[in-house]
């Protein structure tokens, strides 16, 4: 059986945190954040030891309306340069290209042109084909990679062992197991992680956890499979993120040994722009909704009907999943 | 090393859920709860299967004035008897008893004459002895008892180890893990869980274990020590209890597998109750405030009066406990 990887004092140099609140963050505002709140995030992650930032999606312009989003749908290169100019600093800028969303193959310049470090391609597990696809040319115009296996709670071990031994042949850099539904359990989080890590590691490549908080345990996930090896973590300001939302950065920056991580630098922007932006009525976090669809593993989209609905009758809806089971 | 005792899909016979609403949720509202909330409460437990009930505290009259509480705090025999009748269900009656703030040989029935089956003696580690004292008294007069060993995360494992010593050799029934201050994380909370399960398996007792939510941890703690033998669960509505609260009983219920537990029943409760409860101002549940003194390992007084303050300045509040470590 797979061994932790050291214990709760160890420093981790293996470990990148990845700052996806912008990202994940502008599924509940339909991207619509100022520049101000962005640059000031972009500091924040500067001086709290963020690894990665990741600014939002690559999606196609053709498929959706620039005027119906914010510009973090799309990401263009002087958008970004906007924000953190040639970003002078440690942190490395990532985007997100999902499969069959974005125009991969006139939107991206080559990396010696581009501002942006990482691109990570998200997928569903049947779409691995065409991830590698475009991870290979992401990594012909010299970006790292990561490939982004979504709702991985509903596939089958045979389908995720058939994945892993697909994309570890590719030019991809990390593979992140993604609980998309929240419904994973610390047990089963980490019996994942190890299937990942075996696959991974013989072949030279990472493994990263992105969880939601559906049950409450996009944390505890987070530290459960980091501590058998996943060294990539996702997290959120105030876990910002679609329906229950994510990994919320302050819990796991108080967690993380390495004295490089600071929980201060971002306790700042929490109170001068999270707390804010929560109280102007932008909706994330646990809530009973959320619990259901991540107990019958299922997409949070009902739950997130009946958020933006405002209801509040919990057992009518509750009953209602279990009748479209 | 300590095995997991089954699986996510095992039906653990062994396990026991208590629900402490009243209890640990009274702190946040003096135990001011009306009666038609009690019995629906008690209602919706006994219909979702729960093992055991907890109405309060049973506090001293001389210590404790009974007009600064509601009537949970001092728990009268006639005022449980008022929501339960003779208590003809499956639902066992549980009433916690604090060494040095109870008058135990005067306030107690013989079991014989109390519609009450528990007893939980709550203490700091070094009041074990007291603790035994007042559980033998009550075995003697027929109850089940349990010791709660508060603020174990401020234990050394010396001093743990003492105390399971001296616990074990008493009658008591079962040893919780009290992680008062919600500041330990799976991995540990799972390896005290295993000190635990050795001394009290060797001598015949039962393990439990009662969360904190400071950093949304309570949930994922609970089943963590769950899968290594512990089977006594305590469990809140909505999470509600002092400061970030504990283990929401709908989380834990979800989870479990034996088809004795059942959602349903207590969402009803939930959306009939709590949420209006919650609505009307009544504060509890994770939060910034209480993320910082569970990761600093801190009782959470000063995060209690920083909420009850309607205080917002996280950052002043956050140096000012860096500060006084």
């Amino acid at each position: 059986m797979a061994q932790r990887k050291g214990n709760l004092m160890s420093v981790r140099k293996d470990v990148k945190v990845l700052d996806a609140t912008i990202r994940d963050g502008g599924l509940c505002n339909n991207f619509d954040f100022t520049d101000e709140f962005v640059t000031e995030l972009y500091k924040a992650n500067v001086k709290s030891g963020i690894d990665y930032m990741e600014f939002g999606y690559k999606a196609s312009k053709n498929l959706f309306k620039t005027s119906d989003f914010g510009k973090w749908k799309f990401c263009d290169e002087e958008d970004i340069r906007n924000i953190v100019g040639d970003n002078v600093s440690d942190m490395k800028i990532a985007v997100m290209a999902d499969v069959g969303r974005c125009d991969y193959k006139a939107d991206f310049l080559p990396k010696s042109e581009s501002v942006i470090d990482m691109i990570r391609v998200a997928c569903y597990i049947h779409q691995i084909p065409a991830a590698v696809e475009m991870i290979d040319y992401f990594h012909e115009l010299g970006y790292e990679t990561t490939c982004n296996i979504m709702a991985i709670s509903q596939a089958n071990l045979n389908q995720v062992q058939e994945a892993l031994e697909m994309i570890v042949e590719s030019s991809v850099d990390v593979i992140y197991l993604v609980d998309s539904y929240g419904s994973l359990y610390p047990e089963n989080a980490a019996d994942l992680a190890k299937v990942y890590l075996e696959a991974a590691e013989k072949n030279g490549k990472k493994v990263g956890f992105h969880g939601h908080n559906n049950q409450n345990l996009a944390f505890a996930n987070t530290i459960e499979t980091l501590s058998y090896g996943v060294s990539y973590l996702d997290a959120t300001a105030m876990g910002m993120g679609r329906g229950a939302g994510n990994c919320a950065s302050e819990l796991l920056l108080g967690f993380l040994k390495n004295p490089k991580y600071s929980l201060y630098g971002l306790l700042e922007f929490i109170e001068r722009y999270m707390i804010p932006l929560k109280n102007s009525g932008v909706v994330w976090g646990y809530d009973l909704q959320y619990l259901f669809t991540g107990q019958l593993n299922r997409h949070p989209r009902e739950a997130m009907n009946f958020t933006a609905d405002g209801r509040s009758d919990y057992c009518e809806f509750y009953k209602g999943l279990l009748e479209n089971f």
